[in-house]
C-alpha cells in the first residue's frame, strides 16, 4: 500500500492536531461540474455511471483536479443496497429515485436477505479499488452508505416523499415488521461498509437523510439504534490506521448527544446548528464535520470568505473540525466559488493557528 | 358581544388552569373533509374561497360541526399580504402558490407599501366578523399571518422552493435590501393582525414556515427579530380579555428559548421536539402548543390514543398545554380519526387530572 500523503482528514476526525482545517464537500463530484455532466452524458444514464467502476472513479477524481480538497468520496448512490436486494432501482428524470418493487407487506420484508457485497455489490467494491489505485495516496477515500431508516423510507414509499405516510404507517402499526426490516438493513449496511473498508475505504460515513422527520422517541428506536449497531459491527482499521466513522442525520441537531454516544468518531451537522454550540454539547467525545449553508456558495467570494471565518471562529481553537457544507452542494453553483471556499478554509485556518501561536508566545 | 362559552384555549395559552387540555388542529378546515371539498368545488377556485367571506366562514365552521374542538381558526391563506401589495397571487393545480410579479430588485422592494387591512384586505376582516357572529361565543376564533421571513421567501422566489437560492441570495448579498423588505412586512403583519383583533380575533398566531431553513445567526437577524417587532406592536386585548399571541417556527426547536423571550404567550412546536423537554427549556415563560406527528392520524384509533397519552404524559401536570399536531393535518386522513384524536385529548386529560387529584388526596 502507498503512503497517505495528506492525512489531515483522518487526523481531524480522530481529534488529532492538524496544520490546517481539512475540507471536503458533500456531492463534490456532481452536477455543478461541467466535466461531471460530460461523463454522465457519455455513460448514458445515472445507473450506468454508478455501476461502471472506471466511470465512477473518473467522476470521483474530477473535483480533486480542480480544488485542493482533503478527501475523495466514492461516487455512488445511497440506494445500492435495496437495489442489490432486488427492488429494482431506477431514476426518472426530474423525479429522483424509484423502486419497481417497493416493500409493502410482512412477506416482502421476510423475503429480503443480506446482499453479498463482493457479488451483488461488486461494482461498488471494484470502484473503491480502482479509485484507491488512481489516488495513489494523495488523499484518503471516504466510503459511505444510507442509514437503515433512510433506506427503509425509500423501500416502503417506493420513491421520494414529503409526508412519509407509508413508512410511518408501517412503523406505527407494525413496529415488529419495521424492526425486522431495519435489522436486515443494519446487517446489510455493516457488511457493505466492511467490504468497502476491505477494498480500501479509509473513512466511512452513514447518511441518515430522513432521521430528522421522526419524533425524538421514534428516532432513537427506529434510526439511531440501528446506526449504533452498525458502528459496533465495523472493522475500524485499514493499512494499519484507524478507520473513522462519521454519522450524519439531516435535521438531527436535537440529538447530537445521543449520536455522540454511539461510539462513532465524528458527527456531520447541518447549518441549522451553531457549530460552537454543538461542540460544547458533545464535548471531546467526537469530532464535528460541517456546516456551511450550501446557498452561501451562490454569493460573492467576499461573502463566502466571511462565512468561512464565522464558522471557523465559532468552532474555535483545538482539534476535531472537518469543514464541509451542511448538505450537498447545489447543482447551479459556479465551480469557481467552490475553489474560493476550499482555499479560504485552508488559508484562514492556517492564519488562525499562526495568530493563536503568536498570542501564546 | 356574546360571552365566550368555552374559554379553555385562552386560559391554556395564558397558563391558567383548565378542566381538560384544549385541542385544535392546524388546517382543521381543509381537504381531508368531504364537506370542505364540496364548498371548494362550489367556490370554483381556492382564491375565490379565500376572498368570499361567507364561504370562508362556512369552511371555518365545518370541523366544529363534526368534532368537539376548542377553537376555530380563520380560513385564509398565509400569502394574503403580498397579494394585497400587488404581487398577483395565484394557485397552479398541484404546484402550490405562485406570484405573477415576484420581488427581484431594490426598486421592487422600495415600491412596496403597507396595505390598509380594511381596504385591500377587507375580505379577510369581513370573514373574521362573519365567523365571530356565526360562532356566537361557542369557542374562540384564532386569526393568523405568515411571518415576515416566510412571506419574503415566497415574494422573492415567486413560488415554493426547496433550495431558497434567490431569497438567501438577497439575504447574503444585499442584507440592507432584505431588511427593508422585512421591515415593511413586519409593519404590514402588525397592522393586519391588529385589524383581525379589532374585527374579532381572540387569539393570533404567526406562522414562520421557513425560519427553520436558516442558520441560528440568520434566524435571529432575519426572522425572529421581526416577529419580536410584531409581538410588541400588537393590541393585546379584545372584549376585555387578553389576546394571546402564538409563534410557530417549523423546524425551530433549536431556538425555543429565544422565541420565548420575544414577549409572546405561547410557542407552537413541531413533533421533532419532546414537549416535556421543550417545557423544561422555556420554563414558565410561555405555554406550548403541539405536537403530534400528523402521520399518526393514518394509524388505528388505538395507536392514536396511545400517542395522545405519550404527549400528555410528556408535558406533565400543570397548566400551559394546548394539544395540536406538529404541522397541518394531511389531506388523506380519515375524518373519523380526527374525532378519535380530539376525544382522546379531552378524555385522557380529564382522567389524568382526576388521577392526579386522587393521588393528592
Amino acid at each position: 500500500m502507498t503512503t497517505l500523503k495528506n492525512d489531515r482528514l483522518l487526523r481531524a476526525l480522530l481529534r488529532q492536531p492538524v496544520d490546517v482545517t481539512p475540507v471536503w464537500v458533500m456531492r463534490q463530484a456532481g452536477r455543478y461540474l461541467p466535466e461531471y455532466r460530460a461523463t454522465r452524458a457519455r455513460a448514458g444514464s445515472f445507473m450506468q455511471l454508478c455501476t461502471t467502476p472506471e466511470l465512477a472513479c473518473e467522476v470521483t477524481l474530477q473535483p480533486l483536479e480542480r480544488f485542493d480538497l482533503d478527501a475523495a468520496i466514492l461516487f455512488s448512490d445511497i440506494l445500492t443496497i435495496p437495489h442489490a436486494m432486488g427492488l429494482g432501482l431506477h431514476f426518472v428524470e426530474g423525479e429522483g429515485p424509484q423502486f419497481e418493487r417497493p416493500v409493502a407487506s410482512p412477506q416482502d420484508v421476510a423475503r429480503l436477505g443480506v446482499p453479498d457485497p463482493e457479488v451483488e455489490l461488486r461494482y461498488v467494491m471494484d470502484a473503491v479499488r480502482v479509485i484507491r489505485r488512481q489516488l495513489s495516496g494523495r488523499v484518503p477515500l471516504i466510503g459511505f452508505s444510507g442509514s437503515p431508516w433512510t433506506l427503509a423510507t425509500y423501500m416502503v414509499e417506493g420513491r421520494g416523499t414529503k409526508e412519509f405516510a407509508k413508512v410511518k404507517g408501517m412503523m406505527f402499526e407494525q413496529p415488529a415488521v419495521m424492526h425486522r426490516l431495519l435489522e436486515v438493513l443494519a446487517r446489510s449496511v455493516t457488511s457493505y461498509l466492511n467490504a468497502q473498508i476491505a477494498a480500501g475505504a479509509q473513512v466511512v460515513m452513514v447518511f441518515d437523510t430522513w432521521g430528522g422527520v421522526l419524533t425524538p422517541r421514534d428516532y432513537r428506536e427506529f434510526s439511531l439504534r440501528y446506526m449504533e449497531q452498525i458502528v459496533s459491527g465495523l472493522t475500524r482499521e485499514n493499512d494499519g490506521r484507524r478507520v473513522p466513522v462519521v454519522l450524519f442525520t439531516k435535521g438531527g441537531g436535537a440529538w447530537l448527544e445521543a449520536m455522540a454516544d454511539t461510539g462513532c468518531d465524528a458527527l456531520g451537522i447541518d447549518w441549522t446548528q451553531d457549530i460552537g454550540e454543538a461542540r460544547r454539547r458533545v464535548g471531546d467525545r467526537v469530532a464535528l464535520q460541517g456546516n456551511m449553508d450550501p446557498c452561501v456558495l451562490y454569493s460573492s467570494p467576499e461573502r463566502i470568505k466571511s462565512e468561512v471565518r464565522t464558522i471557523l471562529d465559532s468552532f474555535g481553537a483545538g482539534p476535531g473540525h472537518v469543514f464541509n457544507l451542511g448538505h450537498g452542494i447545489h447543482q447551479h453553483v459556479n465551480p469557481d466559488h467552490m475553489k474560493v471556499l476550499v482555499d479560504a478554509v485552508h488559508e484562514q485556518s492556517a492564519a488562525g493557528r499562526q495568530g493563536r501561536a503568536a498570542k501564546t508566545r
